[in-house]
């Protein structure tokens, strides 16, 4: 039994994973967590591939390597603006997010995260500014997938970088046509201390009372 | 202390909401559960505007009541395809779906959730197909306050129907102009049994083994 708020508040991105398997039933629980999720109009308008097939998972960490090496680049550019502990903090994470750019492939499970916006009623499909609403119907999935993560001791993190290689990896795994990748969760058991303290906005900074910016106290 | 699977299981759309009014205390707990969701960079680049103002919340209810008409119209003829206890079923939810339509206004919380799509790295705002990787960063923290309203015994829903009134809602909560809306979650203790069973596909519907459509097992 794990502890609703516990679980939320120790969800980190866990980055160093150990190359054990992952046992099925652990499996299948964080996965019958996804599937409990809701989504507009019970519809479930998504997927998940597990992979464990080493050869497949050593491809997909090939086409991460170069889309971590880009983006990691671009984070390190900004450390200029950081001083102390803060700097020293971002540089951690940083070192984290390189070893996980290296070896994505080693981690024993990669939960590729596919959708079909076909069984989506995309609302904010027309208005003139960046759509996100299909997104409301698949990443609480993902959300659950990872909480229940915290509760297995398993490890985890979400990289949508590889929707850059979305061709390649629909290849790759033979998804068809209609259906496309958001998201790519390796997990794994943790090399380090795993799941715990998050640093996050506190909800006065995040949550207004009934005018965007009024105070909610 | 509300056990995490507990909480995944019985998280179910709550449409008739009675009209006492959330206490603070638990309120914060519902809102602290949204900020410790992850986001791409944890740039948390999303705020929620709880509405408790008697007026404001009229007049939300009303944008949303010709809305849900036209979707539940929509929903009504479909049921024609549908026979015995799924046509009574689907029956029973466009009946508090119709509730909810007439009474939003009179929920006593309704959490809106806005983003501003400038603080995303929206992987996938060029290919070819929908985009929905901007939600990744907002839907977790919807998820969690819906996790947190189960722990809490507070009934709730969620529309993005209220996407298609954003210019006005934008001008109601006086949201800047650089924010969007994604999501309306209406929030109150249930007047019938609140959360409870759900049902969902099995996960062997859902997940497959290293390639799509391949079984788990």
């Amino acid at each position: 039994m794990t502890d609703l708020y516990e679980a939320m508040s120790t969800l980190r991105a866990v980055r160093r994973l150990r190359e054990d398997p992952i046992p099925d039933d652990v499996l299948q629980r964080i996965l019958q967590a996804a599937a409990w999720a809701p989504s507009g109009g019970n519809v479930q308008p998504w997927r998940i591939v597990a992979v464990r097939d080493t050869e497949l998972r050593e491809r997909i960490g090939d086409l991460y390597r170069p889309q971590w090496e880009k983006y990691g680049a671009a984070a390190r550019a900004g450390l200029q603006q950081l001083q102390g502990e803060a700097r020293a903090k971002r540089e951690r994470m940083l070192a984290a997010a390189d070893h996980l750019g290296d070896n994505m492939g080693k981690a024993p499970v990669l939960l590729v995260f596919c959708f079909n916006p076909d069984h989506m009623a995309i609302t904010d499909a027309d208005l003139d500014r960046p759509s996100v609403v299909g997104g409301g119907s698949v990443y609480p999935a993902l959300q659950n997938a990872m909480l229940a993560c915290v509760s297995e001791g398993v490890g985890c993190t979400l990289t949508t970088l590889l929707c850059y290689a979305e061709d390649e990896m629909k290849v790759l795994l033979q998804i068809p046509d209609d259906w496309y990748t958001c998201a790519v969760m390796p997990i794994g058991y943790p090399v380090l201390g795993g799941h715990g303290p998050i640093s996050r906005r506190p909800v006065s900074k995040l949550c207004f009372a009934d005018a965007f910016g009024d105070p909610l106290d």
